[in-house]
């Protein structure tokens, strides 16, 4: 069975996708196909996302489903006439929280990812140019760093800094562990200083076969008995030190990067 | 006024976080600490983080707020016995959708943002590394990409890339704008085959100028009257090619995505 899903906001659309998505993986045998609308912040804008949908409808014969953080209920109510299923993502929650915080909630747009105030853009940005010139062993200077990523390469540091980067404004480095430090089953000294930011990461020597053989076919980089090799030595190496560590093969980049900050007790937050 | 969040989880967190952030933010005036308690999929964890939240309310006399996403009723049912406000992001909605899809949902762990397929991953990889190997014009090369960003130096390009990389796994490029172009108000010849997928950024000057002096102080390059001078050229060359245009000045990263993303009618979806 297919069904159609918009996701309708007077902002991004953030929001109403991430639990949309959410809610949606729990319903199994179903195929969700998912349009974005976002910036409906004026009766023009939802007449226009109001037609879009009764235009779906009409199409498939199947009553679309709208998962909506649109925060004007004049607005809503453009949305509604429509005709399809209205699921509206903040209307559960205002009541029980203007009652427990004694206060009406403001009711202008959603400003979760609208303005910016330039502190957070700043250390958003900041830590994203940290993550690239600290990216591969390129500046081996860590002083700075919230978190240091070791692992052989291709085993999913890259991404992982980058991503923590821009969410939650962390300076991570990254350190790919070079033939000597494999062979000697030694961290090099200049991360002994920061051992308490260090977080391994390891791959399956499949998967990173598989990875590597995109990036370098035929290499021998790229062949199982390598990867065996590196990663076996560096899981000694990781154990010999006792860093705390993560398997990326089945885990995704937001998994990973919410393992690290709760591992190392990093409390910063989501902008 | 203070009040303490807990957003409580059985996977990463970023569901209960993200409609946490949204829903507060609607509320003036009250300053809220948060604290992220991830990966809560069994009965000792959940006891866990009880006793956590139940300790926060001892401490500040206020009754903590949780956001939770936690899908196991039984957890559910330990975590409420912390004498929080308990906020249940995903139960409002699971009736109405089971009514609407005719099949009641599957009770497992929240797989949102946990196990991953590896298509999708490799889509994120490849993207975060065209992002990489086509940024800042190192490669010129932009036959395979989904959109091309253009504009002077630091006017949000590059962040904007990765984020577009790792959360849609958009093949985005940037170009920045040489003093060729700007002299002569003209786009290189080598960007005309994909004029489809320019999208330009700008900046306001004093903010560019801001920007820059941090990145190379007291350099002409950071000067108010070389930004002026820069941003001035750079909107002319927009106006004459009639490229779509945002101001990242006061937009968050997530905001100029989607901007960009339903100004080209990409439709790709979030991981």
């Amino acid at each position: 069975m297919r069904r159609t899903i918009f996701y309708v906001s007077d902002g991004t659309g953030i929001t109403a996708e991430t639990i949309g998505h959410s809610v949606l993986t729990q319903f199994d045998g179903i195929e969700f196909d998912t349009f974005r609308i976002p910036f409906v912040d004026d009766e023009a804008k939802a007449q226009l996302a109001c037609v879009r949908i009764k235009t779906s409808f009409a199409q498939t014969g199947m009553r679309p489903i709208v998962i909506n953080t649109v925060v004007d209920p004049a607005l809503t109510e453009v949305l509604t006439a429509s005709g399809a299923l209205m699921v509206d993502v903040f209307a559960p929650f205002i009541g029980p929280l203007e009652d427990e915080l004694g206060t009406p909630r403001s009711r202008h747009v959603n400003k979760a990812h609208g303005l910016v105030n330039f502190a957070e853009y700043e250390a958003r940005i900041n830590a994203t140019n940290y993550a690239l010139s600290h990216d591969d062993g390129v500046s081996t200077n860590y002083a700075d760093a919230d978190v240091i990523l070791v692992g052989v390469s291709r085993s999913g540091k890259t991404p992982t800094c980058l991503y923590m980067a821009l969410h939650y404004g962390i300076k991570a480095a990254n350190y790919p562990l070079t033939d000597d430090d494999l062979d000697n089953i030694e961290l090099p000294s200049r991360l002994r200083p920061y051992r308490s930011r260090l977080f391994g990461l390891t791959i399956d020597p499949q998967r990173l076969a598989q990875v590597r053989e995109n990036r370098r076919p035929n290499s021998k980089y790229a062949t199982i008995e390598q990867c065996r090799w590196e990663l076996a030595q560096a899981d000694k190496l990781f154990k010999r030190e006792n860093l705390p560590l993560q398997n990326t093969t089945h885990t995704s980049i937001e998994e990973i990067a919410s393992k690290i900050l709760s591992t190392l007790g990093i409390e910063k937050h989501m902008f």
